[in-house]
């Protein structure tokens, strides 16, 4: 028969305790494999300070191993009834091998086990999602190779302003993943910090060796302070979805693009008729659905942030129960990050350019900073070549042949750009894999024999 | 084989169908029974304008009962393929009642469709929402009666400021309740607003009654423009999210006091042992959990209004598919509050009154103002009065046993006043019933012969 | 010499002192005139129960009139040393009328008397409120009387989707600004309710007689629970945002429909070049920053809503320093809101239609609908009838000049509908006046000898 | 007679002039010295690519020299006329030096110039603010030297836990901090970032020698795309606020333990009388508002998060003038933080510890866990451990004496972890104040001769 944690032989009213267990039995699918991982190095650690003997070890690592596979294989169940991953894994490990699963608690509290747990869930969410980054950068410099100097107006306040290029427009996008994936690399450095020891906030006295889980995890730091480590629920998970949020308003942004410029009045661009969705009343219909969920994907995600920032602020310092609701949040903008990253990836490889409306779209007018730039070059102080194009304007006479040679500048400094933006991308990939790989290493050496 | 509403012959990417469709077949569970309630209001107004034949009406009433009734077992399913309720529903009619069901989509749009069906379930929500606040007031006032009278350290800056009772706590929680029982009915009055026949925003050519629909579905009114109804869709959910979190709100509240009072340091109330949960690691806790997840439950209904907000904000007119996701965060509004709300009845309930630990409690400098009250009735001035107890405070000279005496005035005034909000409670009652019983009424004329 | 209310002879840290006063004299300058009427009420009702003599009444009547001349020509100065209006105000009786003026205070604490100038301070912002819109229903309606009938493409999606008519868009708003009239009277009933005698949040032991000063103030109701009534500190603020925050939503939305439509690329509609402003850099620029003004507005007056919940939100019961902030998101809503209303009624007895523009827009393919709707006249079911719509518009067989003959019914249900809006709007408008009549004949009683 | 940058000689209706124009002349005083500074740094940019004389050159750098020494003496006006600190200054040097003073604006539009501006702003503020945090860690451990070792309970869901202490208790606090340093540090390496250059966000013809700007600024790096330049207007604000929102939170929650810790019922901690306030009708009143105002200041610093966000999310690519609502809450909030920092430093200097309440509060049933962790020394599995002890506190067997013993654990660790914090704390202020020194000496170097 099942028990929880902190059975102590006394009845729980149903009614209180389906509601404190809330959806956790479904939200900690997410963290059994991590929480595992985690138990392992907590084992080693108690091996190392003999409260575990080798052969309690050897059995508690391939029972855990055991529990990784399981989760992989998504058929490691929680029963509602053990609350959580910690005490259905706990209950497993002592299942399968005694005494030992009674014994991998000791020095721990579920809730240094559960800022664990998210930890290196959060961590591996921050490497898989930068790696989506790379792949839509690289999606987007591909449309750039294709079609980067077909000329475009550009606006601003909405209306006609300079000539711009498809080149640069995509060129924005790829700069904005490249600091958000810059952002991710920050994040992880910050976020990877070993949580473990400090028990229920005030530590326990045993001779924990926590810098040792800090080696074995491949953590960057050790949280020194218990209370703080605590009071830190919510708070990696925070930096974790403001990243998210960043993430979701650049694909907003260009989510709202694209619906502009797909429009009937603008026409620079189309989406594949299979990439639209029709009415139910009006037959003519081909609509953007998915570029308008795109955008509306981006309200949820900051909801998430909004909800975590609620559960957690304005509480005293230590554990209260408030932070069970940190996790769900997460998970959440997890899944919809991966949807909306492999949509877009579709999306930008797909959309089509409608050359000809572009280039008809490239009126005189936008070439008026470039004729007061001509006067400025010739020795003009910029406030009188402005007034000058702008009597020029009134009397339509600027020249937009001759002042669109002047365009050229911008293929050339785009080439330029470019080229660096390959670069950094290059080099992000490499320390993305640098990260993947250490973690991937220290699974490997946990479970060895 | 099932098609989509809009379906004219052509492919659509799976990937796109899917991330459109979202989680749309299982949210819409929840509208399946409006939807058809909706759509046979909708039949009999296209009889009374000879688009359906009195045969076609009677077919199409029949199979939209059967509907009402599956929805009422959980049993219509809503396949992936055919996106939403709505699209089932009409692929249903068309098997069941054939060309019948072909014509019934005559004169709408999936958009008002969505917007009446959420309006209908919009105001269910409502009614049975004030129902149960109707009976968490009754819980309290249970209390009231039973504990009223115990004395109680009132506090202002967490300090303690003067006498209370028991009784007086727990009524503040009886006027917050009827209070928001009042927001209710108000908001009732605001959303049963009729939007069917805007169509997708400009009306349609053809002679729709209306006014017809708006009273066979109990409607106070009618949506007049077109497009400010489809510019309101999000706009009526808004408003109900805002009164959920002023509910989660007040429950925020008590559970905050109830931590507080039940703590170690205050014990004025404890909660039964089967209400508390333990810890993993320390073998003496019995915790409130059930009070802290009760509070940080008003974080997610709070962040459902902003989910809301976001996805509708900063949109120009007309309909956009981000509106798609103003249903989701409703429907996870309803469902935190009706378990919140059973929750606290439960909670209200059971916990036990320390009347001892309360009594010793009312130190003397609580009876500050009293003091100070009793020498304005001697006619000093306040502000002199203010300053002699202060200096009778310095001198250790007030007299606590002389000044309890005047501490009846509470009980007075408590007694007048929750009968005065008893009465009101029964008036809210009646008049939730009344609504209730109007919208019964009309399903029940709707589906008769 | 100047003192704080609760001065009792000690010493306070200057730079505390300064954290804690914050923007109160500054602020508060918004409630010195409704301080003034609130106390006068508070004067006539401790007068009735024998705290004051008539004379003294008579000489605080005065005074306190004084204080309002004195606030309506902003000539009540709130010195920083004096904390906020109720001090400086308390100072200035107890300079002017001695005694009596140390007599005001009985019954009643600084915590209730803020409520109560708050709630004055709402309501009064209310119903001006509610007259600026009821002057912008007036606005767009001239507008509707002019142009109402030149047609106009509709969009969903962003998309062409139907027939529709400047007449249509513009009726959108004036029902928006309607309904917002309407939850206006409705927030109106549910916020003017007294707070005043529940002193700390414990009541006074002195008779005072309640429902006498909620009679000399017109309010509804009384506030009847004490902690409640201190419980509600932000309450009604945050209802009076919300509404302000849905004024600010539909400010919005007109804001960036116009700037689309006045754009190059729509060009339905032309901004005054004296409402449009330029670029440093480029000449041609004309931009309508002041729609984007609008539109950004709407943000701050969100921020306001947030910054208040965030403010009130998780706190237990009671009293708390807290709530000093609950005063200035409101002042700043205030200010926002009454800038935003009337720049934007400038905006919309301004700007030009572009008739031609609009004629040309109207392509065939909006016509689908109406085509399907033909077929349904002639007993097609309209599923099919949709069919045979789509397969006409692949093979170009839409004849736009027939159906155009179906748009008549837009001007003649357009027509139908504003006169009830119209209708409606004199009887908002008369239920305004009605409040504000009523509340201004209190204030006339209230110092009336 | 003062000009707008963009006049071309046309009127401006001064309603809608007054609106655009807003706050800035108030604003943007914090951005005049930045802007000078940028400015000087294009105009050497500009000689170096011929647009400027070096006789321009140098007149320009005087002036601008002028004008950060009036910014330093706060005598720098901004008439409304002039709208903003740029259209200002760029008056100010032409009246000054003539046509350099027209030339200077050669390859740039005001808004890149504001995001440089900004930029500059926000660097310096976090550099400050970071200065703020070391000194606020140094008052930490200040008291923790003091009275590190005194016990104290430790809580968890507000019921008392395990052993803690004062020194654990404060050394929370120094971690966060700490961690926000460092925060701070990521955060200034990501936003030290060059916009100059992207113009109106399509660049311009002209040979711009972007990196020499960002040479001289002591940029990091320049921005390379000039869409997502002026896209990232907000960008790096938010990032800042976040920061500033994670301070506030430490700050409330600071703030919400002292206001548990000073209560009467916990009675651990003493607030100084001169940082009480009093009550306006309580005389016996000592209120710690002080406190209670850090912790509501946090909701503003958050609100500026929420409407910075909001006037940014959801608009397309470019340059709109909604983005002039982002200087303002970035402004507020580092006026905010300002004063919570200096305040919370006198309250971490000032209050007092009563050791002897806290000693008295170390109740036996805190120590179980030490009871379950010496059995578990003794090898017996933690689990059976923990049902032993839990059956101990049943019968009354707990040996609070004997267990105290391990209680030394705490201090010991305590003194390793703050050694190690210590460290930390060093190594932090020294990297700030090679940032302050690299930004200095580029001022320096910036208007040599």
């Amino acid at each position: 028969m099942s028990k929880r944690l902190w059975d102590k032989g006394e009845e729980l009213d149903q009614l209180i305790h389906q509601f404190t267990v809330g959806n956790d039995p479904a939200i900690d699918r997410a963290l059994v494999y991590h929480d595992a991982v985690g138990s392992a190095a907590h084992a080693r650690m108690l091996r190392s300070i003999d409260l575990l003997t080798e052969q309690e070890l050897r059995s508690l690592l391939e029972a855990l191993r055991d529990v990784c596979r399981l989760s992989e294989e998504n058929r490691f169940d929680i029963p509602p009834a053990l609350e959580d991953c910690h005490t259905a894994i706990e209950e497993f490990l002592v299942r399968r091998v005694g005494d030992a699963g009674k014994k991998i608690h000791a020095g721990r509290s579920r809730n240094d086990q559960v800022l664990l747990a998210m930890r290196l869930y959060l961590r591996s969410q921050t490497v898989s999602t930068m790696q989506s980054l790379v792949e839509l950068c690289q999606a987007l410099l591909c449309r750039l190779d294709e079609a980067g100097n077909v000329p475009m107006p550009g606006y601003t306040h909405f209306q006609p302003a300079m000539p711009s290029s498809v080149g640069l427009w995509l060129h924005a996008f790829v700069e904005a993943l490249l600091e958000l994936t810059g952002d991710g690399l920050a994040l992880l450095e910050r976020i990877n910090a070993n949580p473990l020891g400090a028990a229920s906030g005030f530590g326990v006295p045993l001779p924990l060796d926590r810098s040792m889980v800090t080696d074995l995890l491949a953590f960057s730091r050790t949280q020194r302070s218990p209370i703080d480590t605590q009071n830190s629920r919510g708070r990696h998970e925070l930096k974790f979805l403001r990243w998210g949020a960043d993430i979701a308003g650049v694909i907003e942004k260009f989510a709202w693009d694209l619906i502009l410029y797909t429009s009937q009045e603008f026409g620079f661009f189309t989406l594949p008729q299979a990439f639209t969705t029709g009415s139910s009343i009006m037959p003519q219909k081909h609509n953007p659905d998915v570029l308008e969920l795109l955008r509306a994907r981006a309200a949820k995600v900051r909801a998430a942030e909004s909800e975590l920032l609620l559960v957690c602020a304005k509480l005293p310092s230590n554990y209260h129960r408030d932070f069970q609701y940190t996790k769900e949040p997460v998970m959440r903008t997890v899944k919809n990050l991966d949807e909306m990253l492999i949509v877009l990836q579709r999306v930008v490889s797909s959309f089509g350019v409608n050359e000809e409306k572009l280039r008809i779209s490239m009126t005189a007018e936008l070439y008026a900073t470039y004729d007061a730039c001509r006067e400025v070059r010739n020795g003009i102080p910029f406030r009188e070549a402005y007034r000058l194009t702008a009597e020029r304007i009134k009397n339509g006479q600027l020249d937009q042949a001759d002042l669109a040679k002047d365009f050229s500048f911008i293929s050339g400094t785009l080439a330029a750009e470019t080229m660096e933006a390959r670069e950094e991308l290059l080099s992000s990939a490499a320390a993305i894999e640098q990260w993947a790989a250490r973690f991937a290493q220290a699974e490997v050496d946990l479970f060895a024999e």
